[in-house]
């Protein structure tokens, strides 16, 4: 039956900062989807402006934006704020951890949010997930990597503190470049590799011109998890109501971003492999010396930082069965799947 | 900035029928997750009670009950409807098809939303995502299966038209059994083997005891959609607000589903396999076999339904992209965390 109620509800304005240029429309995107899904879900009562990297504040500026209170909301990737404590890493992706479902499977029915979200309530403000990359490739080449020997002190450019800390260990000399610069320094020789994300993004740049060895898997970015970082006294001040609407359309977001990104990666990977780039794995001792230095950062990080140590055992413990489980039935099926000619 | 609204709001109540029993609580607890984020955003402004299979109508029966507009919605497999038309199948799993994530790209950004709701559109409904269980286990045999002989003459229970099709081109006798006989059947031998769902559902059974060899993997499910269905009229009664909620509502409910899945799925694989369960992978000689004999009922099918027809070649193209991508990136990562001592 049909019953008319008549009640007030106050209109929210909310500012989020993204990390992200537009040029990068799958990722920066997903603070789009985020926001119309919130405006239309409360028919326009509660609205969001999304605003590209740079414009309110720097794109590595945006926690601290949030957690002062200057902006209610901010789309980033967690790892990009290793340096304040190394434990927001394991909120986004660390060398051999999981993949996108993983994640997932560890922060809605593991401790994965809980814990986050206690650590991060050190800032101020609490997570949502806010899309995935799935496995990022592991980045441009000027030379074929045939070994760890070709990894010493090899010139490149990284996305983050936590994998820096372990290609550091293997060898590699990480460089902190300005985004709009990497083309013209790989071109020059002034720097030997970059990492990026994967086929769809990657292709905008340009790199295969220039480095024309592309690898994968990106081991430092099995499953990278993007985020939404709320302030917790907007949060708290929000109706129950526009509170479910944020968890929802968060997980909107996060779906169809992760979507977009399968759809797109297969299509400009083919158009790389035509423009001559040459596709390949790294090989295993390379993965072997990258497994070990990790386990050596993750020990340094636990003596470093409390929260790194309490959240990685936590994660490690669940990432055990998750490896087990994919084992059987997920990855006996697509392994077969790759096999056939459909 | 706070602006106070004043406005009128009708309540809308709806019944949604389950496919599924209570005790199969992750699957059944799908549409429960759903009607209470649609609850939590609307305010309680728009309530959708949820009835176990058998409670409002039979589990086959909702998508009658919802085409008849008897109730507003089903929580359901689509491909229980293969008998209605085999393209039911494709809008939740085909013999060899997409795994959980290249179906969640299909469906929002391919075209397999817009052909499903096309095809939907015949039985006066639309379709939402309502989860997913990941690739499944390939069910309980009293007997080991080496070969394509022991398929021939098999009595085993199977959970869909489509793979009871192909099973009957590999020589196997498909059983209609109600789920509460399975247990019994295989027991007495007058079953040789039965599916379901994977180990945190299958451990309730206890099939263990009476079919001990677990066989991997469910090659007929790969990433099986599960489907609220919506009669199309109570959906455009509805406002855009409450429509937009639909949508993310059910984003977040298939998420839940899929992480709930496999949080509990390793735990109760390791309890199965500690009480002398035999988890064996079907020979290659199977897979393939099992792979061709698909192929053929595809051909069937194409001649049999217009919609089949057309659907299947989108998806196929779709999928071959899919699996081209996955075996890089994604697939080299998942099989080098299977070889390493975490």
């Amino acid at each position: 039956g049909i019953a008319p109620a008549v009640h007030a509800q106050a209109a929210v304005r909310w500012r989020l900062a993204s990390s992200f240029p537009k040029s990068l429309d799958t990722i920066y995107g997903g603070a789009e989807v985020f926001s119309k899904a919130v405006k239309d879900m409360s028919g326009g009562k509660f609205e969001i402006s999304v605003h590209a990297a740079g414009e309110l504040m720097p794109a590595f500026g945006v926690v601290d934006g949030v957690q002062q209170g200057s902006i209610e909301a901010c789309h980033t990737v967690p790892y990009y704020f290793y340096g304040k404590d190394p434990a927001f890493a394991i909120g986004s992706a660390i060398p051999f951890g999981f993949n996108a479902r993983q994640m997932n499977a560890w922060m809605m029915h593991g401790n994965g949010r809980k814990l986050m979200n206690e650590f991060y309530a050190n800032y101020g403000m609490l997570s949502f997930n806010g899309g995935n990359t799935g496995t990022q490739m592991g980045g441009w080449f000027r030379k074929e990597i045939k070994g760890v020997a070709d990894i010493k002190g090899l010139k490149m450019r990284l996305g983050g503190g936590l994998v820096g800390d372990v290609m550091t260990k293997m060898g590699a000399v990480p460089q902190s470049i300005p985004g709009g610069e990497v083309y013209q320094a790989l071109e020059k020789g002034t720097l030997d590799a970059a990492e990026w994300v994967g086929p769809y993004d990657d292709q905008k740049l340009g790199f295969n011109k220039v480095a024309p060895f592309y690898y994968y898997p990106g081991w430092w970015e099995g499953g990278p998890e993007v985020d939404f970082f709320i302030n917790q006294k907007a949060f708290d001040a929000l109706s129950p109501e526009n509170k479910a609407i944020v968890n929802a359309a968060s997980a909107y977001a996060a779906q169809d971003m992760l979507a977009k990104y399968d759809a797109l990666n297969p299509i400009a990977l083919k158009q790389l492999a035509a423009a001559k780039t040459k596709v390949l794995a790294f090989p295993k001792s390379v993965m072997d010396a990258a497994f070990k230095a990790s386990q050596e950062v993750y020990e340094t990080n636990s003596e470093k930082s409390q929260a790194w140590k309490k959240i990685i055992a936590d994660m490690r413990n669940f990432q055990r069965d998750q490896v087990l489980w994919f084992r059987f039935a997920e990855q006996t099926y697509d392994s077969f799947m790759a096999t056939v000619k459909l």
